[in-house]
This record gives structure tokens, C-alpha cells and sequence, in this order.
């Protein structure tokens, strides 16, 4: 797993370089990632924050759009992008939908044979990518992770914190949204993933993919969650995120605004303009359990 | 000179809306711009801050990736970010190159019969647009302009802010330029250029669009002016960009660093990570003047 620098831009004081490693998560396919990592990191370890990135997206949209790395520079924190599915593993079909297949992995690691040995997303942002950057040597200090992310990346943060919280792993300090898929097991977007992906469809899941159905099951464990999501939005209004149904469940098990926060921001989309407006925001609402 | 709303996206606590309209400056074709309006446009005309792209680059280049909305909102100051080019004049060959032609219209008005009907990004920038946002009754004070613009549209903002006060019109306030092409007729995309849209060729850019040119030639005038480039850009190196030549020969004639300021920034490229990391800098340099 040895890392190949493709590209690096010196920004905010800090770098952002473009990683390719053949990865064993994903079949051994290529797979890029983006780390920035902030002046600080010259001089010792840095915490590290994951953004996962929505559908249609790569590796690119979060680091050029999410006005992020002003923030990360400022708190002395690293980011890492990952892609959001395996690229050109060649599966009939993959390549046919905007919301299936190739940029649309959705963080899951699949059991249907025909996706399983390479659409193993959750692996490679949980296990893959911390130990090639550990590898390698980079200046992270991964004791210190958290995680966000924007529609099916919100899915994925929230579902991976969740998951690591319930597992009793803490692998990440917090986590935070923008416009999450957040009950998948009810949506369109998420029926035809989980369809698709898992042998055993919606049911199989239901309690490892939806963030509504995990935080259900909880209500001692501490959580830091933070959430934003735009009245404008048309894929809110579609009925593909869902936020309200995981704020109740997250209300009825006990979690209070300090620990589950969902914010309904006023007239704002699903763009990148919507999240830049609140990126500063996510990295500085981590930072403080990053640095804590 | 009808506009149509094509897309609104809120954004820092403003609007950031896409326009189509027919533009006569570019023969008559669809012309795209963006602009943004911040919240404090609701209750009164705001100051106007033009941001002229580079080489390939659309309207949605900077809106996207400079991280200029947020600090053009805390200023309470528009954007508008135009097209670099017309599109689809369907002249033989504008679309072979990347340098030339679509997405290359180096704002100027162009005299070879060849081109002369559609690129007239000069006209375009410095005139229709002004016109048609008060046309349109937008809340924009036309008295209070400044520009700005990175690479080829930093040879534009150079340009147009010095003609303008070479004429005595003194249509912007302020200039300023992440890594433009600063020397037009010494560097080879300004002699490609000029050779293919100026009847006179470089002989006839000399005295309109060459910023080392112009400024050469003041010296009483008052000036704005702030320059960014990085050390690390491969076009800097490559003598595109000739940031060297303007600045002495702004010295020459008895500009100091409060009027004319070039920043050499040691490491960064020609990307939208150099730009972004700067933004809010230039923003800020243009709102003093744009606010006094």
C-alpha cells in the first residue's frame, strides 16, 4: 500500500496533496484521497477531521468548495477527502445511474457478490485510509478523528460515528452534517442503494446504514452531533434527507440540543454554497472536541 | 436586454443568482453572469466588486472556489463574476485551443473583422453589465465600483482599471490581481492572443492592453492597486506572467508600495487553493476604498 503523491497546492499556510494508493478495500482499484494538512503539522501531530462527500462527487468537491481549509488552518486541524465509491471496477451497470454505483458507494460495505469486492466504502474510510496515512508516516495523530460530511456523506458520517459509538470503538470525537440522508431505510435514494449493494436489501440495513434506526437503539452513550440542513433544499423537500425523523428519535431516547443538535437553516439548498456558508462553523464546532 | 434568472442559491446570508441575457457587446449571443447580493442589498444599493477568471474558466470558477462570498458578505458588498468569452459565435477554430477563443476572450474588443462581431469582453465588462444590473433595477450603487480578477482576468482587471483612469473616467475604485499576466505583449498567451483578435496584432495592443504598458505612462494619477503571486506557479516560471516588469515599471514612474503593492507569495501556485487563500485579503483591500 505504498501512496503516490499525484498533485500538491500550497493553501492557507498549510498543503493539500493528491494521494493514489491500490486499494485492497476496493478490490484493488486505484483510489484517490485529498489531505490537507495545516502549518502546524510541521512541528508535531495534528488531530484529523474526514469529510465524506455526496453523490456524483469525488474526492475534489469538498476541498475546492466547502471553503474548509481556512477554518482547518486556523484550529490546526488535517482534512482528508475521500471519494465516495471505487472507480472503473467494471461491473455491468455501474455506471448507468447518477445515484448507484460509480460516485455513489454510500459508505457501506456491500454483500451482494456482485458488488462485494470492491464496494467495501466503509472499510476503506474506517480502516484503509487511517492505517496507509499511519504507514506513511504522515503527522497525524489519529487518537484525534472526527468525521462530517454532505447528503450521502452525511449518511455515511453520522452512520459511521454511530456505529463506532454503539461498538464502543469512540473512533471519532464527533460528528457533523450538512443536509444528511438520514433515515435511508425510508428514502428513495436509500431503498435503491441498500437494494442494490446488500444481499439482503433494506432489511439487512437496517441496523448498520440508518442513522435514524442506530441512534434509536442508544440514549446513555455521550454523543456530538451537530446538524444543518436547508428549508430550500429540493431534496429535502423530496423526501430524501429526512432530518426530522432522526432528531425525534434522537429526542425520544433522551439526547438533548447540546448533545444532538439539528439546525434548520432558512432558504437555504443542497449546494455548495449552503455548506460554505456553514463550513466554518462544522470545523470549529470539532475542533473543539478534537483539541479538547 | 431582458434578464432571465436562471439559478439562486442563498449563501451567506445573501443570494448568489445566475443571469442569462442577449448580449449585444458579444453579437447578440446568451451571456451568463453571476451575482451576488449580500443580506444588507435588501434595505439599500450596495458597492460592486467585478471578478474577471482566468483562461477555460466560466461565471462560476470564482463564485465557486475563490471563498469570496463570505467576506463580501461580512463587507456588505456585491459580486459579479461575468463569463470569460462569448460561446458559440461558431467562428472556425475558437474552439480548438484552450488559449484562445471560448473561454479565452482576454477582455478586450476585438478588431480582426474575423472575431470583431463577438469578443467584446471589453465593452461587455466595462459597460453592458453595468448598464443592465441598473436596467434591471438591482440594488447595486454604480458609483462605487472596483475589479478584480486572476490570470487572463487579471490582466483584465489591470487593464480596464488603468484605462479607465488613463481616460479619466475612473470607473473603479481599486484593482486587484491573483498572478495575472501582467505583461501581455512579452509573453507568449498575450502575443497569441492579440495576434489573432487585434488587426494591428501586438503593435495594436501596446497602448490598450498591456498593463506594464499602461502604467508606464502615469505616474500623477492615484492609484489602487494590490498584486498577489506565488512562487511556486508554473506559469510564473514559465515567463507568462511577468509580475516583475509591472511592478518596475510602476517604480520607474514613481509608484510606491502604498499605491502599488505586489505581493511575491512564496510557494503557492496558480490554482484556485492560492486564490482562496488570499481572498478574503483582496476583499478587504477593495472594501476600504469601496466603502470610503
Amino acid at each position: 500500500m505504498s501512496l503516490q503523491k499525484l498533485s500538491s497546492n500550497k493553501a492557507f499556510g498549510g498543503e493539500l496533496v493528491k494521494y493514489k494508493f491500490k486499494s485492497a478495500a476496493l478490490g484493488g482499484l486505484d483510489a484517490n484521497f485529498n489531505l490537507f494538512l495545516p502549518a502546524n503539522a510541521a512541528s508535531g501531530k495534528v488531530p484529523i477531521l474526514f469529510y465524506l462527500s455526496g453523490l456524483t462527487c469525488t474526492e475534489d468537491n469538498g476541498a475546492q468548495k466547502g471553503s474548509f481549509l481556512g477554518p482547518a488552518a486556523q484550529e490546526g486541524i488535517a482534512l482528508l477527502f475521500p471519494d465516495t465509491s471505487p472507480r472503473g471496477a467494471g461491473i455491468e451497470g455501474e455506471d448507468d445511474d447518477w445515484d448507484f454505483g460509480t460516485g455513489a458507494g454510500f459508505y457501506l460495505n456491500a454483500t451482494n457478490p456482485k458488488y462485494a469486492k470492491h464496494y467495501n466504502m466503509l472499510t476503506h474510510v474506517t480502516l484503509e485510509l487511517p492505517e496507509i496515512i499511519a504507514s506513511a508516516g504522515l503527522p497525524i495523530d489519529l487518537t484525534r478523528q472526527s468525521i462530517f460530511g454532505h447528503s450521502m456523506g452525511g449518511h455515511g458520517a453520522l452512520t459511521l460515528y454511530l456505529s463506532s459509538v454503539l461498538k464502543g470503538v469512540k473512533q471519532y470525537r464527533s460528528v457533523s452534517a450538512f443536509s444528511p440522508i438520514s433515515n435511508p431505510t425510508q428514502c428513495p435514494w436509500g431503498k435503491k442503494a441498500f437494494g442494490g449493494y446488500l444481499q439482503g436489501g433494506v432489511d439487512e440495513a437496517r441496523d448498520k446504514y440508518d442513522a435514524t434506526e442506530l441512534i434509536a437503539k442508544m440514549g446513555k452513550e455521550p454523543l456530538h452531533i451537530l446538524i444543518d440542513y436547508g428549508t430550500g433544499d429540493n431534496f429535502y423537500k423530496q423526501g430524501q434527507l429526512l432530518p426530522e425523523n432522526f432528531l425525534k428519535a434522537a429526542r425520544d431516547v433522551g439526547y438533548d440540543e447540546v448533545q444532538v443538535r439539528v439546525r434548520s437553516q432558512e432558504g437555504y439548498d443542497h449546494s455548495y454554497y449552503f455548506i460554505s456558508t456553514f463550513g466554518a462553523d462544522h470545523i470549529h464546532f470539532h475542533a473543539n472536541f478534537l483539541k479538547a
